[in-house]
């Protein structure tokens, strides 16, 4: 079994290994965790890094002293240990002041409160060296469609990342800013639900060069969408700035799962993309693998560092499927009997115009449609299976 | 009962009620339609234009003398009805050729075809003086995640458009195109698969101002997505095109239902929004209302122009409900205590800095979070019981 | 506007319209609600009965004393105000010794415990007067296969439904239970996830004729089933002992809305079965009409009685609108086109034996099959735009 | 890798290696398979059975002379390759007469000839020895809510049925019925839609005993539902009479993909309890492991054969990774300390009454419950990575 390290880059929110078993139908199941030895913990099992929202390290609410006590209880346990914080984020969705959001809230006082208590939290990252900062605009959204105008709301969303936008540059912070998408949960819809929507929206701010996504595998899957797939377009927009990576058994509540619990073959597809850049190679992802999952409110603390460890070892197993998958000469054999690679060969030759393609009879009028009925499969289906047995490690 | 008018814009594609019957467990119903006959009666109806794919008004492999008199049969039927063709688009997914996807087919052999195919289409279309080439690319997907290296699908769909963005340039044609987004079905996964990964994708192309959106009711809400928003999304990025009009019952199979036989509150929503300009008002759709539905197998020809008129019947209704909604005094005052309007308000006062923002002890320091507990409510559910009695007719 | 009567039936959980707002990513956002006030509210806004679990009375962990003075503060206000207590349920989900199961925890101290508690609660409902035992099973499941065994599980179920079904037959008490399905949320997967799951178990249990149902609307639609067409097989099996209604817009997590506020085809033809008998009429519901929703998060003490109000109002119009649906002559004429009363006449006729109907040569060899297609059409779609007119009030 | 024998009762159903590629969206993709053909490929493979439609032999509407011939041959390749038919089923859904079901049609005649048509399939499955006969009522179902009643329809279907029932008791036949339940697709909501709801239904019937179930993977897969949990049920039911192996990846269409290649988590603990009897071991299924599969459209007759292998081979793979995790002392330690045997142990002592159970104080009074906080974990996540990496064969 493969031993993790911190040039894995493993990191883990505060909020996870933190997660005291509250749910909607009922109260905690654990004590609260103590940063400092969460962050010991996450040391001995070989992580790299921790993660946090401000509420996470002092609760909404506290006074300067508390605050800076626990901040400096933090620093203190990094530098005992070694470990790094390379994002943090904020909690627009917890306090009952956000209950209709934070940056587009309907509420203008609370928009303004929510974009104060966001540039404090990036001031906080920035001091500790992040160099990534997470949004989850979880409460962003609404039940009913008379409630929210969605377009006054990118506008007010929009109105606010340019802000951060011109403040980070202007004091020449070392720091880029990730959306997370999320569809639904715990508002009935929320703003920008997927990788997409997100994508497309950054670039109508005014420095979209600052902004990337920070998409997470359960949050896509909960709209039935091919997480590995949503990733691949991401990478090919340049926009993949951090990852969080968990389990999803299908479109239901956000479950949260060890990273591997939930749908096997796309989070094999998925390691295999961020640590060999997928079918067609390529470049990839060289960021923190974050884990943004829940330990099961069944379990205790031992089944916590159990589930943190889980997280890593099943990335790792995935890793080495993935590089024999790549190796193996019959899995190159199919990936090219399936045509993969022919789809990086540009359609139109070197130099061709339009009119040359118009000209060209054999792509057109000579072009023998009939021989793809009953043959010229492509066998995909061998592919799957191939990959399926690397998976299974029969191969 | 309000009556369609040709001022309505209302169009059906030539595939909607020329649809069979066939589906994946049995075979056609109906006997094919005749497009002139279909473009007589969509005249009757109250229509103002027929859109349809290449293969619906002559079938694949046509010799060009069966190509010419059929679309010289619709030429004649247009003219002797006053009905006009706002749309086309090509069938890049029936054929046994396109069955790994035309423009991001694995072979390269079957994307020059696509491309050629389509092109041809684009000229038919500009032809007839449609306005919008709509492209549905559901064969541009994959079951399994090895068979598809989704970065050089997105390389390779990228220069197509690209090459047909120049050509309408060049050439001058007044037609733009339109991505129609779907999740899934016919392929496991299909690229692109909702308004926002194709809105993202058009900013990657050379001429974005060329490509835009023709969104679809259904292929939406087969990922749980909330339409209505997706369109305020859509003309918030200027993108919205052209739109598919359907139903859907929920995260199933495309059912193609008719307009308002789905989720009938994000109809409401939707109509609201594309006649009203949403919540706050505002700019709105002008183009075509498209309905892209099927009659229901169940049906004969009697079924199939029911079905057609309820499309338009239940928009017009829709249309009616959301006016005297917008009018009622008790739905302004709500949306008013619901701060709807307030989110048009801009965060940031006229002039001030984020400088000024940070100063503002009121925005932070002093600002009484503690009020939005137990009290400061939205009001949010008295606003869509007052949309539901709307929708109704009760009030 | 029609205004709820007790004659309606209507009753609510102390836990609906008592939900202080706490979700999965957030802490109440409203104080606790004193049940003699929600008794006198629910009274004021014509409800008839008011349920309850027993953590809703008075807190886990009570003294025997807190528990007294609970129970006798809601026997006053029920006195001074008329209400009934119609149902009662028990809480075997919230208390961290719940976090795998009541009846079917792994931990058999906490199955005897959970008989226990139940047991106790069943002897209040009782006392008060409730006619029906609610039964969810929330915690009753599991997130991974291999740590619940099914058949053990069932068994176990089986086993507590036995005791309390030989228990009340022994004390002849006047009360029977209901079983409510969930597929999911909070564990991964829940023991009989739906209407058909759990009514087939209790063909299981020894006295099969004091289990039955308690549907809730979000719960099959969850799983994304027809709550109307369960309802009605639910009926057929004579197993409606009580029922839960609410909105839901899908699948998605549990967002107990206002009844109406999520599929308002389906309220309609679920108010249709429940007071008409659906299509072809007969025999239906006369229970309770129980709400069992949450007034969203974002709403103060006005939006929770407001949204209260808002479940009984769309009922009641409902109902009227369905009234007017069976009353139309042309609803009644297109019902009889679709031939949707020539289903409730027997396939053979009477006295025919299946010697007979294999002798018939006009109902095999000489059957006309071809007459179905391209004619014989069912007019389906005339008939759900008839109702979705009706339902719109455009009739 | 394991090589799939007759011993294995691997069977697959004719339409499933002769789907021709057709979907809602394009025609056939491959040549119609000859019967004969498919029986010697199936041999070659390592199958033991073939199952089929009377229309999968012989196109609808064939001539007596036809129809034996195809018979005549099937039973020619039977001898000739020892290959066996454990079950046959009927097609009440292609033709066009089926459009609104078979047994439950709103039209009487077509209630009928649909019981001749399945009584006739019936004599040949017998005449064949088959000892299954599946029932699958894809098109019993309906769109719109107003257009069926479902009770209606659930009497009809019942009538059906106990004729059926006392056919073959007359007959003396030695063959059981099977239903197989789907949610939707081809209709909007299919009648007896899950596990759940079918052994529900066959508990109305007058001869129970004779009627099961054929559940599918896909199809309760298709309603979000844990498929080895609802097969645990149906074996605790005495139910499981056939089943139907293939992949799906999540809530949509019905994709019919090969074992394995869909939720690989959930087909591992299938094969488990298959094989091994699950969690707690106890008796399981020694019937057909049938597929029920489709070979991807994309595919040529290679693809088609290659596609039947990976299923087969997959499920041998299962096979030997759940044997390997039953066999792990670390599992068996890792369950033990899950208590998952526990839930075997009766809640009630041997003898116990409720009333000692009332009166035992240590069951409630004084049972700890606080100890559930912050201690006494599950254990399951560790479980559920003993059996994630098992399934990848990492141990």
């Amino acid at each position: 079994m493969p031993i993790p390290s911190r040039d894995d880059k493993f990191s883990f929110g505060l909020w996870t290994i933190g997660y005291n078993g509250a749910d909607p139908f009922g109260g905690p199941t654990r004590a609260p965790l103590d940063v400092v030895h969460a962050v010991e913990k996450l040391a001995e099992l070989g992580a790299y890094g921790l993660t946090f929202h401000d509420d996470d390290l002092y609760a909404f609410g506290s006074t300067d002293a508390e605050r800076d006590t626990q901040i400096g209880r933090l620093k203190q346990a990094l530098s005992d240990t070694g470990l790094i914080v390379p994002m943090v984020t904020t909690n627009l969705f917890s306090a009952p002041v956000f209950k209709d959001g934070g940056f587009t809230s309907n509420d203008r006082g609370v928009r303004r409160y929510a974009m104060r208590k966001a540039m404090r939290q990036l001031e906080l990252g920035v001091e500790l060296g992040a160099k990534t900062f997470v949004m989850w605009g979880g409460r962003e959204g609404a039940e009913y469609d008379a409630a929210k105008d969605i377009r006054s709301a990118l506008e007010r969303y929009r109105e606010a990342l340019n802000v951060f936008g011109d403040y980070v540059t202007d004091k020449g912070y070392d720091i880029r800013f990730a959306i997370e998408p999320k569809p639904n949960e715990p508002r009935g819809d929320i703003l920008l639900p997927t990788v997409g929507h997100a994508m497309a929206f950054i670039e109508t701010l005014e420095r979209p060069e600052l902004f990337g996504l920070n998409p997470e595998v359960g949050h896509e899957q909960m709209a039935g969408l091919n997480f590995a797939a949503g990733i691949a377009q991401t990478l090919y927009q340049g926009k993949l700035f951090h990852i969080d990576l968990n389990g999803q058994r299908g479109i239901k509540y956000d479950q949260d799962l060890v990273f591997g619990h939930g749908d096997l073959h796309n989070a094999f597809a998925l390691v295999d993309l961020l640590e060999n850049g997928g079918p067609n190679g390529g470049p990839s992802y060289d960021g923190p693998r974050h884990f943004d999952y829940k330990p099961s409110r069944t379990e205790d603390e031992t089944g916590v560092w159990d589930s943190a460890a889980a997280n890593m070892n099943t990335y790792l197993l995935l890793k080495e499927r993935a590089a024999a998958f790549r190796a193996d000469p019959e899995v190159q054999e199919a990936l090219s009997a399936a045509r993969v690679p022919e789809l990086a060969v540009p359609t139109l030759s070197v130099g061709e115009s339009y009119d040359d393609l118009l000209a060209d009879r054999a792509s057109f009028e000579d072009f023998d449609t009939d021989s793809y009925f009953n043959g010229k499969g492509f066998g995909f289906v061998r592919l799957q299976q191939l990959a399926t047995e690397h998976l299974m490690g029969a191969r």
